[in-house]
């Protein structure tokens, strides 16, 4: 029996010694590495966070004490040390798998959903506010868990500054990996980096070492802590940047040594002031090559170890864009492509490594990288800021106030619209048409294929308008890449016929134009033909053709990768409503729920009823209901 | 003559004499002070910039070189001095007069609209990497202007740690008064404030006077820099933090003493690094009462001066809220107010007054005032969290994802929801319906007078999911403030039926009551007597109500002080399309437009339609197509 299988709780971990802990700390990496291979996932993430996790459950006692992890794409070794070694894990990211992410449904050691960055602190705060004011979990210990790219995030600074005045008791770790999704950018990690380098960490392991012996704690320490109260100043940097936030600083620490780390936390509990400990992780320790690529390797798709999420007839639409984007800003230099720590995962590392000059990472700062785009363009650049949808939430404020307002022409490529799987509920980009339909200016579409795709980015630099191209991860590669081109220009607002048909026509968008095929292909068995239009733009809505339609047919079926709310079908109802124009129309979209993750989108789409044999039958129904 | 009728253009301050410059100031005060007193405004931090904006002008090129004020209600100087002294300025804020704030469409020497905080120092770093890379304003200077309150902000840190890698020529003007809206909060106020009164201030300034004299510029300085590297280094605070960010940091200078400003600035325009100027003025400064009250002044409410904007009959909604949280939160100590920087604005600077361990203002910082609002919730507090319709938009991802997702019970409290009036473009709360609506879990209501407000208020609270309560500034006084008091709880998602009525029916929500009631006046003059109900709730629907409508009446009218896209109306139209319910729908609101700012609600309904009189005509027209 290994020893991973002997840890049930957070105690079993607490009554090993060191020589256990290293090899729980092997099968830990050899089990994460096992189920990544087969479900994807972060695997480079949480393989540099192993004994910090193994030290976290050591020193503090959750879920009494409460550990609140940033993104919490990192929290696979926390769900093994808390009674989540299971077939559940195994399936973990998949169908009746856990989530990949932190989920209080799963367990009382998880203490909040996140998904995206920058949360953790001020929901730390939050936690630390009623403790201290109303006694919830009473002299607990709260510890967040960022990684450093959080302090890239506006969100995180802006908890920040509110900390010393919120609590005085909170334990803050930063996981320095020196990475984000791609390598960190901005003046912080900078800074980060210079005391890495600097040598300071000898010190003050020196020190502590000197002061408080090697593993000895307890009520010894808390005896003799006040009177060490000077030797301990001089193991706190001096000036250091979080000390202006009233926050002591501990570090750097080597991230893989748990009894370096545990010394450390043990000491943090006793501080009467906000402490925050620097960790130096290695991304992806333990594994080859994850850690020589951890920008690759970040979030593992399962093909680069074994098995593959990719159909071999399929394509990455950010791969499309980074090539075209590349070509296009060969020819003009004004393009500049703008990314929140996205390089890889949008495509624009393309960009990046031919045309480095008109390419720039902001890191996770979204609210940033929207009106810096809106600012080039003001000064008659182009610019692409390519961010997936669900991050983009993050920005409606600075696209709405900052690039509609000013009717200023930035081209957004919205990676991942539609449901992520895997990924989940906090990652699902299905609001986006629904959060900009609403925004005065916007120009909003979603291509069917890659060369449609090509067509709409180089048609979106002659709008002179802000352009929200959205569109999911990845289509059928049905064309060959290698003939892939521009090939003409899309008519602002129009849409395309595809299949004539009667009786019923489905106002297809993007990828649904495909699951309008297979619709088509089931009524056919009831020798029904119905029409298709690929409607490509929600705003503006192709209104002669939708008029045109209601002439020809009994009753329209809208088909959209979003929520129903606000969203495509609701923008055809506006019009035939506004315009007085008496017609059916039957909306396909995701409820107002959130949805889950799950393996396959055609598993998803039967759950909620809008798989291509659910909507025929729906459609026959109606069609009987209107002809008896 | 006064010297400020002679200013057409900023050349025209550059030939100032320094006692003509005093004397311009003066002018330029009691215009500010004759201005807002007959149209309210922005005064107490127009008072404070006025020399600091000379010094600008007269060390700066604009338009060649470009200003970017942050939120830029702070530009009424800057518009006196750009040609903007004129009728247009006697009608700031009014209808056919200036925007109150920064407009590229009013003059060229506005290079951003802005309205928001935080926004400045990402244009500016736009404005920068666009100069740097194709030389659009080659060699001119870019000047981003803050107050100290935008540096609570999260985008401003965004935008700050992507500044040295972004450019190395910017100057940053830190306008430090100590007031955002209330009285500045967090980390980042405390150590600005202890370089204020450390007496740095004088050592900079004798050490500046030694160097360069006073009034000396020009060639003799370009040549004679680099030899004083090792004096200038004495004059600069070693280890700020701003210097973590890689700027040069000059200051606390005298924000009132343009002859020191502009030795300041000159030196800045010098520098191979960017600079930061921090700049301490007095918020109200020559007007008394603004300067004792600075809160209270910092949006002019005419009627403060002299004028009125708020009729005899009507009250605050914010008024009703801080009493009546008051009274709840002595009851309940859970309850605890969270603000982003605006006490007074959304009443709760009553509680802080009252009940100051049940309050939080975290400074200009929506995004972490939701999330930490989200983890009270999640710890069993009843977190309020009071924010403008147009400043939520900042947290719409966090609403979405760290608030609804879990369905914690936050109450929100949306005030200036629907048109802000004299604010404008940016100020106008009419996104909100529509943004909001599309997120699941999310009870959104509208009470349609004080009394429903307290009645909803309390509900709220029992209701236990997060509950948007959305209400405009102000409201008809219709019930006695002394004998106002909770009366019955809302039914969730239960309309109310005011008034039954033949053929023709209105859906109202909340201030679109009394329209319906005009409305109906309007009508009867023509035999119809239609109906009204008090729709209360956007989510969820009552749908029962809907249902029974449809039987009893020929057509619908919507009502709702949002825009059309996706919002109330979308949401009736959604219903009785997605339940096969056959009835026409007359939805009525704001367009798929940006709306300028107006004198009166009156003013602007006409001008897009939506007058009692414009919308009675549109329903005779429909009543007489449907009975010919």
């Amino acid at each position: 029996m290994s020893i991973l299988d002997t840890i049930h709780a957070p105690h079993d971990v607490k009554v090993l010694n060191r020589d256990q802990l290293k090899e729980l700390a092997k099968e830990i990496r050899q089990t994460l590495i096992n189920v990544t291979a087969t479900n994807g996932g972060h695997l480079a993430s949480n393989l540099g966070i192993v004994e910090l996790t193994i030290a976290l459950h050591r020193v503090f006692d959750s879920p009494r004490d409460r550990f609140v992890f940033d993104v919490s794409h990192q929290t696979y070794v926390h769900k093994l040390l808390t009674g989540r070694n299971d077939a559940k894990f195994r399936q973990i990211r998949m169908e009746g798998g856990y989530s990949g992410f932190s989920d209080p449904t799963e367990s009382e050691h998880d203490t909040f959903i996140a998904g995206h960055a920058g949360t953790a602190l001020s929901v730390a705060l939050g936690f630390a506010y009623a403790r201290d004011r109303i006694g919830d979990h009473k002299n607990s210990h709260i510890v967040a868990i960022l990684g450093d790219a959080s302090l890239t995030c506006g969100m995180t600074l802006e908890a920040l500054n509110n900390l010393t005045r919120t609590t005085k008791k909170l334990i803050v770790v930063v996981n320095d990996n020196k990475f984000s999704i791609d390598e960190n950018v901005g003046a912080i990690s900078i800074y980060l980096n210079k005391i890495l380098i600097s040598g300071f960490y000898k010190t003050v392991t020196n020190s502590i070492k000197k002061i408080l012996g090697r593993g000895k704690f307890g009520k010894a320490i808390v005896r003799g802590v006040r009177k060490l109260k000077c030797a301990i100043k001089s193991i706190i940097l001096p000036t250091s940047y979080f000390e202006y936030y009233g926050l002591r600083y501990f570090g750097p620490i080597d991230g893989h040594d748990t009894a370096k780390l545990e010394e450390i936390l043990e000491f943090c509990k006793l501080s009467k002031i906000p402490t925050l400990v620097h960790v130096k992780t290695i991304k992806g320790n333990g594994y080859a090559d994850a850690i020589h690529f951890p920008e690759t390797f970040h979030r593992v798709e399962p093909e680069r170890i074994g098995a593959t999420t990719l159909q071999p007839n399929e394509v990455f639409y950010g791969e499309i864009l980074g090539k075209e984007l590349t070509k296009l800003a060969q020819k003009d230099r004004t393009i500049v492509g703008v990314v929140a720590a996205m390089a890889r995962g949008t495509g624009l590392s393309y960009l990046r490594d031919h045309f480095w000059d008109q390419y720039v990472d902001v890191g996770i700062a979204e609210e940033h990288a929207v009106t810096f785009s809106a600012a080039l363009a003001k000064c008659g650049m182009r610019p692409v800021c390519a961010i997936y949808s669900t991050f983009l939430q993050r920005a409606f404020d600075q696209v709405l106030h900052d690039v509609c307002l000013q009717n200023l022409p930035v081209v957004f490529c919205i990676d991942r619209a539609g449901i992520a799987l895997h990924d989940g509920m906090t990652h699902h980009g299905i609001f986006d048409l629904s959060y900009l339909r609403l925004i005065p200016n916007a120009v909003i579409l979603q291509p069917k294929n890659i060369q449609e795709f090509v067509n709409a980015l180089h048609s979106a630099f002659k709008w002179h308008r802000p352009v929200f191209l959205r569109y999911p991860k990845s289509c059928n590669r049905n064309t060959d890449l290698d003939v892939l081109n521009f090939s003409q220009y899309l008519q602002l607002g129009k849409a395309e016929k595809i299949i004539e048909g009667r009786k019923v026509c489905f106002l297809a968008l993007g990828n649904m134009v495909d699951l309008a095929h297979k619709i088509c292909k089931e009524l056919e068995n009831f020798g029904i033909q119905a029409g298709i239009i690929n409607m490509i733009f929600v705003k503006p809505l192709d209104e002669e053709m939708l008029r045109e339609i209601a002439q020809d047919y009994e009753f329209v079926v809208t088909l959209e990768d979003n929520v129903l709310m606000g969203g495509f079908g609701s923008a055809v109802l506006e019009f035939y409503n506004d315009n007085g124009i008496k017609i059916n129309v039957l909306r396909h979209g995701w409820p107002d729920n959130f949805i889950k993750h799950g393996t396959s989108l055609d598993v998803l789409r039967s759950k909620y009823g809008l798989s291509a044999i659910d909507i025929a039958n729906k459609v026959l129904s109606t069609l009987n209901a209107y002809t008896p």
